[in-house]
């Protein structure tokens, strides 16, 4: 199989492992990943950034051929237990594959929001080890034993630990993939690290403690591993954390509260997707009712609801939403010197917002987005990027790159009081000036 | 007002005329673009190909806002009043970004299939004129003439009739943003031309006529707008027309047939968005109702169709579509003298279709692709691109390109017949085999 | 070997065969190449387009690289005799990266000028078979037939037949990387085709006379195909029809033929290159007095007789080079119904040069620049390219490319009146005007 | 008129100020620099960066084109003896494009080794000030006090002390166009940092001791100056500082020496440029003479020298530069604890050399390369960077930046032994291995 991509260009799955590809693309829960967007409510900040997890998906997938690829190359290098074969690989290209599967609509909302809900990669195990599933069946096609190697590789236990970092870890395929394709839709660019030149630069090698571990070669293989930290951590600044993001977050969290009280007090809207209506009654939502969520089904809700709700305050929610109209947000000075500050002004937004006739509890909210730049375990754990010297034992990437040795495990904080723009207007005269 | 874009890069809305960008920006029908993707059903085929109308408006404001400002260092070769002035300028990115405010979702299927429909068009007019909707009043707080002025743009009226062709013709800022975007989000990259060298290339200037027409500028401007016309030609053929894509819409069009048959029949599924039951009826559609239609509400339709529709036959076509299950395509010979065995194979295809329990109007269709890639008028009319030899009357394109030259109104033709799977199996034997 | 490249990104020479790459790069003959510009005076048009043979050689062995890695996953389609083996694949890397080795400085230009000068593909082929050369001791510590094997695939003399013709044909990855290098160099952009789907899209298959070739597969492959030639046609046009080019070529051209007569004369300036002199007089030039010629070699002199030499023609020839005081250009009506003017207008400018006292025959000359954008056989060759469709025989490009069949065999030509400027004024009157 | 570029794409000097550049590229001077390689040896190690200080000076004037467009649009923010005139426009872009009219062969070589050379910026005001070169009369032509103006922007005097600054600064055109220039030409790509998105987040300011400065506007400017800086740091630890880029220029250094000694004894090689002559024995070089000097004189009479110069020395070094084969480099370790063993290898490594009959002053030396990522004044001075908050007093860029701030005027530093192969090759016992 053969695809254009904007990021990677040709994007072909011709291997042996990849047949996995091919078989998995076919998939009802795969083809479902088209309806539901990488970056969420980002779109309405960034108007390229319309992607969906299906391309990441097919993305982090080709870069995990790749991967594997530079690695069949080097990994003569390390016990031959280390090593990849024919069943590790094709497990590989499908962990990366189907690593966003279970991703509900709009990000983290829904597992973040709903009472007692699950998270995204417990229903992404879910997808993978049901036998009701069609990407349960393509996998137990290739060997019964598949599926439990897959989510197994998922959750980071398999053979091959390097391997599961790979799938998952500091400097894994989901984030080489996200941060390029990120970069490229937003038009941001700040994540555009140099794949070629890192994959190039990775040699299979072990530790002092005998771990196998992918490392990144000598001096030449540091700037596309710094640009890829340092890239990450301006993509989180710029377009992660952007404040009106941030704040379309906090108005969609706020619909999503409403519609639990609503569902609660028996007056649930039209149309309910079946899933929304159980969680919010904190009942066991069944995997082919979650599938049925995707941005289609929450957008056409949304829309509905704020031209027919009953209920007042749902539809003004969804009114703002729906029309892009969304909250803004007040630059909060940094703790715990300003704590007092902090706390004096959102009291004050949720007086004015009173005030005015709305809810405090849903109209006002303190956002804060933290962000370490470069983490890196102080300990002998083989998480965490190591550089392989000539000759050398291996060393940590933070003993060995000037820039990320100074960033290492500090971490950034932005915080902001989240309020309708009619709040802030109240607040103007005391809430410190937008700040660029 | 600044923007990403990963087309554009940034682009910045900051003169004059760009205020009204600001203000549509903020209306609900434009809002409503952002849920309507550019290129319908080609995201099943170019995964990255799921770009919004809302960030091709956008583009095309920006491309006019671009050509605006060539125009205005340049029109002073041409008498008064064929100049630019703010009017006109502020016209015409009204007219640049609302140019699609009434396309339906799925590209242009809507209004092909539905019984007695309107053509987008004629809902763009609409959505400026009706005095209920937000971009009529974003515009008529500008003046109280604008929304016609604008309108008239789109119809190609205005006093400058050079504008009105940048606005809507063979050399149009549409053509310029779709081009480049549908190049860089499917990854074909054939219609990459060189827009930079293209507008500054770009002269107003009088035919022998005496109408002020855009010209390009002698030899050095050939060679992007040759581009331009050979790269809009190659994305016909690799994208526009692709075959799984064609094939992808019969399927849709097939639904919407079998949906507007279950309404006739009081047999309507749930949920039935209202413009689709009115249309199916046909029954005139309001405009309100109309812009409730977008992809979220068509999409999440199939879904539920697909699952719970009473009629077999609706519940197959929308878990083909939803799961991504496509129609095959069996290419034709070309006419005239093939015409009897493009007769045959269809009956044969109708014939095995019928046997499978399938119907053949609704599973067996023709589907002929045309295009000509370089059309030009070949009377005295402004229409068509013109070029401008220092001291020389204005030339045809066609006269000066070797290349266009070559292919001026030639026409190119693909024809498939486009069945199931089961169906192109059955006629294996008889059918031309696949070419690509 | 690993290089970074602003044209192929990462480019690497890993392979078996590819050792000949890093032993051949050790060799004075190849370092040369450094100090000869792949554009000659385009430089002088577009200022980026200052890179050198040697860039463009590693590009051009990449370019072979990849195509050995693309036909050897394909070329199990053909009879054992046609394939690939590790012997050919090093022949092949070895004459891509060789095959501008013997050239001189500022392109074509010395063969052209000089009486009696041998071609520069004459000077690869003794550059490679020379046992005094670095490159012949390289290629022969491989084995010692090596360079006759080399030579002949240069010649087009090769057991594999499309292998020679993937070295130098109309299809060729010398064709592949300076299309892509020099489009990227100066900014032109318009060869810019897609490498990667080319290759992707290769084919080895038989034509039905039995003669191995490579064909690019079915409709995929089409679009890079046709991009490609009309990408060349375009450079040609823009860049290395380049009016301003052409007259610094004609500049240099009447240097050089006046220093032969200097020579001649015993006149000859200082300093003066061996190989120069020994030109100059017709006597026959060693290879290693050849390859001291290079850019630097030219330049120095160029420089040293504007400011020295005893020749005051010689010396104001040179003058305008050296400071960029180039010759202009007059367009030409096309022939043959022009024929009459154009004599008269070249007599009228010789006239008016002689009575400035230029020397007509130095000063004034017609340049007609020729291209056919697509060159295809009328019978039954191996040369050109070929399509494979599906269970189909072969076809030539010309009968499946819409675009390219219309072109095909068609000729383009332009031609000007080259004078110094002082010329150009004195038949403003009469000269058509500059059109572009 | 009209350029193409490969980094910037079309570039146009269409304005009032930039009628200089159409006026001084046609002087003989400027022309020169298209002799001059921007980066020296460095295209020994990245075979494409091949560019000559003609393309930057054209990039660096761009440049300035596109911040005085910015700065037009918001000096308003500043009292009116702070902000633009037609006189400092024309000023700024011919500052910009002459800043390295001066410079010679090879980098800043010249005038490192020659004893009492002078900088090449002493040069270049030469070029600016002395009346007999055509860049002054080109100048004086505008106006008699514009050579004077021009000069002193470039020594950092002006009545717009921001202007200076941007012509020579912590962030100037030059910086910016070498920084994006060399990225691209490399291939490294470290240094791409968003040109478009700096330039609009500029602001002119006032500092609270009133003086006028360049700030970067809030937030949405930090991401494209942060890159910036950290572009700058990778370009300079990949491709300024790259070992073989700093060997080569140690073999050339002593190339150099030796020809000064020869000179001194009076066995000066043919041919010798006079300025390397005069310099060579401390003799005050005229402007003529220094400017007859460039990459191809050098290159020539190294060549020359590498096959005919009687001094065996110098013909071997010669001979080593011309055929690429380079010195080697052996990490050291760092001061101050390493000096010892610093010291240790430099005298074993100049044993072994003269054991090998190579003077160990030419052959062995120790390269300290060093590089500040982010440097900034600590007190109230107007250099360096500076941020604009929306009504706060401007603030140091290091106290806004989270990465910077952590690297504020923090020194990184890379030193390493250079010897000939054979001498690497005799100490490897004892030598640290080559480290990537």
């Amino acid at each position: 199989m053969i695809l254009r991509d904007p990021v990677h260009g040709l994007v072909c799955f011709e291997g042996q492992a990849e047949r996995v590809v091919v078989a998995l693309l076919g998939t009802r829960e795969m083809q479902r990943l088209r309806r539901v967007r990488q970056l969420g409510l980002s779109a309405l900040v960034f108007p390229g950034a319309e992607h969906s997890r299906f391309a990441h998906a097919l993305g982090a997938a080709y870069v995990m051929v790749r991967l594997l690829d530079r690695v069949r190359a080097v990994h003569d290098a390390v016990a031959p237990e280390h090593r990849l074969d024919a069943e590790a690989e094709r497990d590989a290209v499908a962990a990366a594959l189907l690593h966003d599967v279970g991703h509900g609509p709009f990000s983290h909302l829904f597992e973040e929001v709903m009472p007692s809900a699950r998270s995204h990669e417990a229903w992404t195990v879910d997808v993978i080890e049901d036998d009701a599933t069609e990407v349960h069946a393509a996998l137990r096609a290739f060997d019964a034993a598949m599926p439990g190697r897959v989510s197994g590789l998922l959750r980071g236990e398999h053979r091959l630990g390097w391997l599961a970092r790979a799938v998952s870890g500091t400097l894994d395929v989901d984030r080489c993939d996200y941060l390029l394709r990120d970069s490229h839709m937003t038009g941001a660019r700040y994540g555009l690290f140099d794949l070629d030149w890192l994959l190039r630069s990775l040699r299979l090698e072990c530790t002092a403690r005998g771990e196998a571990v992918l490392a990144v070669e000598g001096r030449k293989g540091l700037p596309p591993i710094e640009d890829f930290f340092l890239g990450r951590h301006f993509m989180y600044r710029q377009v992660y954390h952007h404040k009106a993001t941030r704040a379309a977050e906090r108005l969609l969290r706020a619909i999503v509260v409403r519609l639990a009280e609503l569902v609660a007090e028996q007056r649930a809207p039209e149309p309910l997707p079946v899933a929304l209506g159980r969680a919010a009654r904190a009942q066991p939502v069944r995997l082919d009712e979650y599938l049925e969520l995707d941005d289609a089904a929450l957008q056409y809700s949304v829309g509905c609801w704020a031209r027919d709700a009953s209920d007042a305050l749902l539809r003004d929610l969804c009114a703002r939403l729906h029309a892009r109209r969304l909250f803004k947000t007040v630059p909060l000075p940094p703790e715990p010197e300003a704590a007092p500050t902090r706390a004096r002004l959102r009291e004050r937004a949720e007086r004015e917002a009173a005030a005015l006739g709305l809810r405090p509890d849903l109209y006002v909210s303190v956002d804060v987005a933290r962000d370490v730049p470069y983490a890196e375990p102080t300990d002998e754990r083989p998480e965490g990027v190591w550089v392989a010297m000539r000759h050398q034992p291996l060393r940590r990437l933070g003993d060995c790159s000037f820039v990320l040795g100074e960033l290492r495990n500090k971490s950034f904080e932005d915080a902001r009081l989240v309020v309708p723009p009619e709040v802030r207007d109240a607040i103007a005269d005391e809430a410190p000036t937008r700040s660029g």
